[in-house]
């Protein structure tokens, strides 16, 4: 038959992350292109003892659908986390679990966002959030990340526009793809022009529990709590594959996005609801959280020294916590251009360009510092030092 | 702050069905409201056993980011599958794993509906469906679902029209909510038009391996493969909490759905996809489905003869297979005004008015036979004719 697709659509291709990853994944590349956790610390068996418990019980009704909103004694268990770790007051009925947190980037894009809508986002910002969003067709607006937070003066010169946006995207701990975090100052700063502008943010968190130095920072969920939809997640702490994150809402989202959340696949998967809760209840999660903090911080470490050493043309970020590391490689090269020689060469990592709504910025690079050993780090990175020797 | 929603949201409500399913949870009430399978086929043991042994193995990344696609041995088993019982050719490259046949709706809306575009649905039409679609704002065109399948002549008229629908969205078995079914000379017709008119149709089929009494037909999948999306579940085999669905598209459509999947939520559960997996490899489905299908044709004669019985002025469809009956009350009976009776006589069902596209039919109603045992039903279905006749 002749193909036809929504407007949506029509334009959409395949995203880039995805081909790099690909060729990343030929077992002689060091890669730090990924983003995945470490395996090592997946508690299998632990899930096993979870998934036994819950699958002993034919009353708890762990099999059958369940509530759209998520598995009630969860919801109360992320409302209790906020309570003990920010001195949030949340309410559970405030939560929904999803499926990732990314799920509910479409759902906040199905509830709020119209064609053409101006949403402010993070410059470079996360791609699976420009993904999400960009099936609902907005106009984004970048705002640079800095080392102390968002460019607040770029924020009011955005927020000055007659018409100006209603949302913001921001990953403000460890963000996705530079390890840059928010100061206190700066989430105040967001904070007062959320509320004075009538915005909405959407404070993405998946690695705020990844702190391996400095103190934690409440969330700006804490300081403009109607203006804010703050998402969470299990992926980078317990195991990806679960897919189970939330988000935490005011009072006058909640309806429209459980309808949509319903629209959208009735309901996250009853069972590892269950089984995360079961294990949740059994084991100290902090205790957990704690291992992959020491590991992922000493990482970072060799990392760091590994491109003081062999890297000295390059500038980097020096993220607190999280996942990853951003480089700004001498302003001549082309981090596309030295990606096909780094693969050549046996190692991966992903080109900044596409975490830009503007396209002329090509000399930055993201890496995973969390999948690899210190050992494979320091060869890995020994390897860009010689590729760029080469290209300098 | 001041809320703000998208236009295709403003004006959303809760859906009905939830509304009543509340007022039916109360214990004392017997309901045939829900379409829950019957919990006493959900297969604890086994999932148990499967889940240890997925989650013993730390090398076979169930914990992991997994593909977009779904679990590679997964898509295969369901291509075989179709093979086995349909003899058809399918490739696993053209299967999508899905959170539940639900998401499927939602990836089709997004990948294909434009606002104001014309789409085809059944009358009565699946309640789920019209909620996902809804969200993409197409103008919904009713057929009549009769004995013998959709209306043939009512949808040649639709697809006369100048600007007529692309997408024509069906349940071919055991219809929800009516439980029936097309015949072979039914899908042929439909599948000729698809053909002839360049028309997609979207293919449910929740409840097809439910069938108690007659022979498989083919899907319209089978007789227009270009032209259909077909769905599938092992949420009415296995178990609704996994949320495991998938569909099965034509070439042209894949590249974009699972651009959507991905954009949507990454991956579909990856743990419960091998748990899944490894269930399916231990255990033979068709056994375990045999049972069930034993179990719900005793139910559904155990209903229909009460029916006769009971509620004598009420006519209502055999389904072959499935899980609902559909009532025709006498015309001056409003379901809605039954439904309020009923309840304070502790019987509960499923008022037809909300599955219709048009309003004005009121003396429908749906009753699932799925989950209450003979004694139940028979002792539900007195409780419905004694309020009937109160009414009369």
């Amino acid at each position: 038959m002749q193909p036809f697709f929504a407007k949506r659509f029509a334009q959409v291709e395949p995203s880039f992350i995805r081909e790099i990853l690909k060729v990343a994944m030929n077992p002689d590349v060091i890669s730090f292109a990924g983003g995945l956790p470490n395996p090592a610390f997946f508690p299998h068996q632990e899930l096993a003892q979870a998934s036994a418990s819950v699958l002993a019980d034919t009353s708890n009704g762990a099999l059958q659908y369940a509530a759209s909103e998520g598995f009630a004694p969860l919801r109360e268990f992320i409302a209790k986390r906020y309570w003990q770790q920010y001195g949030m007051t949340v309410s559970p009925d405030n939560i929904l679990i999803t499926n990732g947190s990314q799920q509910a980037l479409d759902l906040l894009g199905k509830v709020l966002v119209d064609e053409g809508d101006k949403l402010i986002i993070e410059e470079p910002g996360y791609l699976g959030a420009i993904q999400a969003l960009s099936v609902y067709q907005p106009i984004f607006q970048g705002v640079a990340l800095k080392e102390e937070g968002l460019d607040l003066p770029a924020l009011d010169s955005l927020l000055a526009e007659p018409d100006h946006a209603k949302l913001l995207y921001g990953v403000t701990n460890f963000q996705n793809p530079t390890g840059l975090s928010y100061s206190l100052e700066n989430r105040q700063g967001v904070a007062e022009r959320l509320i004075k502008n009538n915005v909405l943010m959407i404070e993405d968190n998946p690695y705020g529990e990844l702190r391996f130095e400095g103190e934690h920072l409440p969330p700006i969920a804490k300081l403009a709590p109607e203006n804010v939809v703050l998402l969470g997640s299990f992926s980078k702490v317990v195991a990806p594959s679960f897919r189970l994150g939330w988000m935490l809402m005011p009072d006058w989202l909640c309806q429209k996005v459980i309808i949509a959340k319903q629209a959208s696949d009735l309901h996250t998967n009853g069972f590892v609801q269950q089984v995360l809760y079961s294990y949740l209840q059994a084991h100290d999660l902090d205790e957990h959280i704690e291992k992959i903090r020491t590991v992922y911080g000493r990482q970072k470490i060799a990392m760091e020294q590994a491109l003081l050493k062999y890297c000295p043309s390059i500038e980097f970020t020096r993220p607190e916590g999280g996942m990853f590391l951003w480089l700004k490689l001498p302003a001549h090269i082309d981090a596309m251009a030295l990606f096909d020689h780094a693969i050549s060469e046996g190692m991966a990592f992903v080109p900044g360009q596409p975490f830009y709504i503007r396209p002329d910025i090509l000399n930055t690079a993201r890496l995973s510092y969390a999948g690899a050993d210190e050992a494979t780090i320091v060869e890995g990175i020994k390897r860009l030092g010689k590729v760029l020797q080469q290209l300098v």
